[in-house]
């Protein structure tokens, strides 16, 4: 089962066969939505592992609930406001004919979490009008893929403790030949990167300078394990997707959402806090056919941490800085080098 | 709340007050029990992030259950067999008359875990005698400040998939002088080791030269990322206890054991994968009595998931090879410089 990768290969969650990302936002709101739809339906479950989430139709994710593939899933900025958005998606997918058909009408199952970005500079007095409706609705149209990392969708308007945070992605391919991939929306409590300068946590794990090959700091800096949080706003919470091609069970596809948080463990310090909302949903296309062994099992679940951790640092090495007074700089503007 | 630390700390999860460790073996049976015993009730939770967890009594730690603190926590080898060892350590609290008084009876609260060690070599005809129960009793009754790593205890019989396992602690202030501090069973499905060299992948959280001091490898070694598991046995799993002496409610444990697990995803590769019982236990004495903020709670989070990475290379630095044919060597006997 090998395949024909590197010519075709984006780096991104839709090297997944089947699977499409989208994004909206909205400048002036500084915020927006990423939709992530599966061409046909995807086994699908979840693991919450921070303390303060924000989920919308998460429940039927649990092994043991009777629906087993999901239509899409939605990330979303906006805190409360953006569990609106799978609703948008939603309707997207009815009027695209998608969903389980009961009786004469179609069901998408559209699962998705939120981030907090509410305080982050935009506009948000959006009244009556239910502005993350319409993004999710947008962002499922606009599925596809190609699709931009940084400062898009539901990384829109995030942010980490020091630096402008993002949206990210990354894929690999198993040695047998298994996709296993990540898509992020980093609004982290704390940093990706160490101590105050341009290397990131996630540094042992990246490709092909992907985030800018800078490697890890030597020497190592004095203050890279002080906790370094974000202690003036409840701006927290990074949210993923982990897609893999292999035909896990729902059970299997739980265990994938569990192993990918040690990616999110390696990439930012800390995570997993009280505040944070941090979730990750597993989605497993089955379009590889080949059944996984356990060694597949456990080397899809390892990738996927990896790419996480690659697509938490492409989030902030791709984003750029909210034009609002006091906004947070942008990776690229405090360390690229200009050429 | 400044305490006088450095000179009574030992880098154990002992410097804990009121928590006293202590081990017991068998070296025909290569393999032994660890108790952690809590002078008074610890308020107490888990977190079983691996997905096949061997535990006794845990399902009252969750926190909508009733019982809010444990007298005991007991890590053992012995797979199934080890399950008798929370007995024989219930059995010595109760002869010191430790335990919940119900009507004319103690009833001491000693929830446990095991890791599998029953094929590395040592002789497992045990029949009908109840080895773990006597090594369990034997570590409650051996429990001090003072307790031995490496092949000790629990993690007597343990390995990881290139050298041997073992038993490791750590300890930490936070900066407003909580303590947090972890005690660890290290029987990995993968490496603490990054390649083939002698630096741990828990490398950057390391103090004082507690593991060796080697830092992390220069240059990076190109094969870091390929992954090694155990193929041809299923000794697998990480079991760990992390401990504050901050007045923590029963939900704020169960964050912590959460929390605790990135530190086991920083230093195990791969780790929480399908064959994993990994599980964290967390207690909070409550002796500092202050209570803690929630910035108080993210960094005793973090300084837990920090001396659980480093108390995990500790376990494989402190160990000795087992004395069987074939056995692993020890990270000392492939890498320690004679001097």
């Amino acid at each position: 089962m090998i395949k024909q990768v590197a010519a075709q290969s984006k780096n991104l969650i839709t090297d997944v066969p089947g699977v499409l990302a989208g994004n909206a936002h909205d400048p002036a709101l500084a915020s927006g939505v990423t939709a992530l739809i599966f061409d046909n339906l995807a086994v699908a479950s979840i693991a919450v592992h921070g303390g303060a989430p924000g989920l919308r139709d998460t429940a039927l994710l649990e092994p043991g609930m009777t629906v087993e593939r999901v239509d899409a899933f939605v990330l979303s900025g906006g805190s409360v406001y953006g569990l609106d958005s799978m609703g948008g998606a939603t309707a997207f997918l009815r009027e695209k004919g998608r969903g389980h058909p009961v009786g004469g009408i179609r069901v998408p199952i559209v699962p998705g979490a939120i981030l907090f970005d509410l305080l982050n500079g935009g506009d948000k007095n959006f009244g009556r009008d239910a502005v993350y409706w319409r993004l999710g609705f947008e962002a499922a149209a606009a599925a596809a893929r190609d699709f931009a990392l940084g400062s898009a969708g539901a990384g829109y308007g995030a942010t980490t403790e020091n630096l402008k945070g993002g949206l990210g992605s990354a894929s690999a391919l198993t040695s047998r030949g298994f996709w296993s991939a990540a898509l992020v929306a980093v609004n982290a409590l704390g940093r990706a990167t160490i101590g105050d300068g341009p290397h990131f946590w996630a540094a042992p794990f990246e490709r092909g300078g992907e985030f800018g090959g800078l490697g890890l700091p030597s020497p190592w800096p004095a203050d890279a394990l002080g906790l370094r949080i974000k202690s003036t706003t409840p701006e927290h919470t990074t949210i993923a997707v982990v897609a893999t091609d292999a035909p896990l069970t729902k059970p299997q596809a739980k265990r994938l959402a569990i192993m990918a948080h040690d990616g999110m463990a390696r990439a930012l310090r800390p995570s997993h806090a009280c505040l944070d909302g941090d979730t990750i949903f597993a989605a497993a296309t089955g379009t590889a056919q080949i059944a996984p062994a356990i060694g597949d099992q456990i080397e899809i679940g390892a990738c996927a941490a990896d790419c996480l951790a690659r697509a938490i640092a492409r989030a902030i090495f791709e984003a750029n800085a909210l034009p609002f007074p006091g906004a947070l700089p942008s990776w690229k503007s405090r360390f690229a080098r200009r050429s």
